[in-house]
């Protein structure tokens, strides 16, 4: 056997530098079962593992030569399973405790001692012996030498599965040893992934959560009038697309972030307008100029109403620049050329655009083209030219 | 020497377990420092660490007995400091690869070894003599004998800095590299409470921008009506404290979570209203049966406009049912007693206080102990008893 003595410390030490960083459980898992396989001389593995939120253990991979393919039905335990029950509980905790294991080979010898030996922990023989029967049955069905715990924290977290040695050897100390400092050291990484992954995909729940309500905010710009239905959407699709397109163009480079603010700025655009009486909202006839300096007022309010989000700097301008001009003669403060945000220039091309081409109260929106070559006309004047541009791009290459 | 013999491996799988559990960083470099000092037989220790997003070093903790307080100025390190020059530069790797580390009684030995052999990686000697006087006067400066580099992925993630030994012997490899594999796995796991706790703050974050937003949603439900101005929030407020002395007295017991749940479903009960037309909405005069009807629909119209947003059954309750009445002569579904969810029970308690003792364009609100005592004459016909309860002690207490 000395041609295949294995440096198990050195082994453990390789195998465990770097587990913490891997942050998916099926990969560590699977990474963890190639290598008992692959370097350790045994036949297959599999790890069971301990599903913290539902309280039960899963038998989450089974990899090798001779690996059983085990029924689904199968892969999960509860608290009352024999070998869940042989680890977990006080009573049989002697059973397994010199080995740091259970070895099906060792269990006639155990059921004998037993049988034969009084226990002073209150348990009868026959419990000790029906359940070791028991935990026999389990380790044949899923073709299992050595069953190996991993605890922390003295909770058990895993149990390690090992099949036959290739050589055909019995599992001796050292190695089982090895099995269960590697088993605990695989539980905790594990266990590190598992919280991190909840962890993520709690920032992730509640990302969404933020931008569905952002969604609901929009609604309810909406909801009183339905021509406007739909308004802030189709102008946030229209933008988008206006970005994506100078993105391909070339005439800018946005940051991985800027379709996201570009699209929170395009939905809340108009929030303003929900302080805007309806009486005025609604009129068909001409403003007088009372009335339109309360509707220019709405880029301001909708910034003082979102002031609480602490949205970054490029959302606000979107949201507060969405009627300025490329010549300086928008509002609410003028801002002409460079000096306009580019995001505020998308929006108020897609913004202008929704406009002329939806239905009205007192008029059927226009026809696409007559809308691009309004476009096309005030580009440079209303509108910035490389914005211009893209939705012109857009429009004749059929993408609106 | 033999009395004071370390068992280094045990050591460190003693140090290195569990390690990976501990999501704190400050706690972390602290135990590792404390068991460096205490059971390793060095005076003082402190770790330089990468901090990813800035990519600088910091030096996060110093303690032992013979410990300088470090002047805050020279707690940070960039790339051009000497120590992490020699660490991360291949140019210099020759110069610590053997001993895993830099040692103070070393250096001399290095500096004539470099100015006498020539080295084949470009480097002139007088370069690395250079390096090696400075990173000699950062060490007399931080009173450290010994410097461990810990290195991921061949990135340098920390350095250890250790005091001298207390029986007053240099640094024996054995300890260096038992060191090397301590700074290794401590790195690693600090690193991962840093992953941790970077992902818990955002998804900390995300959660409050979501309850922000629902908030702005608030003021947007009231944005065009003075005198409901406010009215949400304070039955929000009004609902807590409900929820609270109900909690206080033992008439309920809420989890963990109903506060967060009552403030959502408070702050958005009357989202619905949204969609009423102001004409209806500001009628002073008797409204139609239609218009009534309008009006009836609103809690089922909020849960329409929330659908997105995936609220769970409580908060759903608490909005589509702040209008029954506890005989169950409310709308819209009549709920009556044990039918009526709690939740929905406390918003129409709040709600009905503050309706009566707020200002109206047409009356003057109702003083608090008129409010009061319809709420408890109403008691068991409109409102739940218990709920009742709760605010007529809150009042009778001075807390409302």
């Amino acid at each position: 056997m000395v041609s295949m003595k294995i440096d198990y410390k050195k082994e453990l030490e390789s195998a465990s530098k770097g587990m913490i960083m891997i942050h998916d459980p099926r990969l560590l898992i699977k990474l963890i079962v190639r290598m008992i396989v692959r370097k350790l001389g045994v036949k297959h593995a599999a790890m069971v593992l301990h599903d913290l939120e539902k309280n039960i253990y899963v038998l989450n991979i089974s990899r090798g030569e001779t690996g059983v393919k085990i029924p689904k039905d199968f892969a999960r335990f509860d608290d009352e399973s024999p070998l869940i029950k042989l680890f977990n509980r006080k009573e049989y905790q002697h059973l397994t405790i010199d080995r740091n294991a259970i070895v099906s080979d060792d269990i006639s010898r155990l059921i004998w001692r037993e049988s034969v030996l009084p226990n002073g922990n209150g348990t009868s023989n026959g419990d000790i012996q029906k359940i070791l029967y028991e935990v026999y049955d389990q380790m044949e069905m899923f073709n299992t030498g050595a069953c190996v715990p991993a605890y922390y924290q003295h909770k058990l977290m895993a149990i390690l599965l090992l099949g036959e040695k290739y050589d055909g050897t019995k599992f001796e100390q050292e190695e089982l040893d090895f099995f269960a400092a590697l088993a605990s050291d695989a539980a905790m990484a594990i266990r590190n992934a598992q919280l991190f992954n909840h962890l993520k995909r709690e920032a992730d729940k509640n990302h969404q959560q933020y931008l569905q309500t952002i969604a609901v905010l929009t609604h309810a710009i909406e909801a009183k009038d339905a021509y406007t239905r739909g308004h802030s959407e189709r102008v946030t699709e229209f933008a988008l697309k206006i970005s994506d397109r100078m993105m391909h163009i070339g005439t800018l480079h946005f940051s991985k972030k800027f379709r996201e603010t570009l699209r929170i700025s395009g939905l809340l655009h108009d929030i303003g307008k929900i302080s805007i009486p309806e009486a005025i909202l609604n009129k068909t006839d001409k403003l007088t100029n009372e009335e339109y300096e309360i509707i220019k007022g709405h880029p301001s309010r909708g910034i003082n109403m979102l002031e609480p989000l602490g949205l970054e700097q490029d959302c606000v301008s979107g949201i507060l620049h969405h009627h300025e001009r490329f010549d300086g003669r928008g509002y609410p403060a003028h801002l002409a050329g460079a000096q306009l945000p580019i995001i505020s220039a998308i929006i108020a091309v897609a913004d202008s655009y929704d406009a002329m081409t939806s239905d009205r109260p007192y008029r059927k929106g226009l026809p696409k083209e007559i809308a691009i070559s309004e476009i096309k006309g005030n580009s440079g004047t209303q509108f910035h030219p490389d914005v211009a541009a893209a939705m012109v791009d857009l429009y004749e290459k059929g993408k609106i």
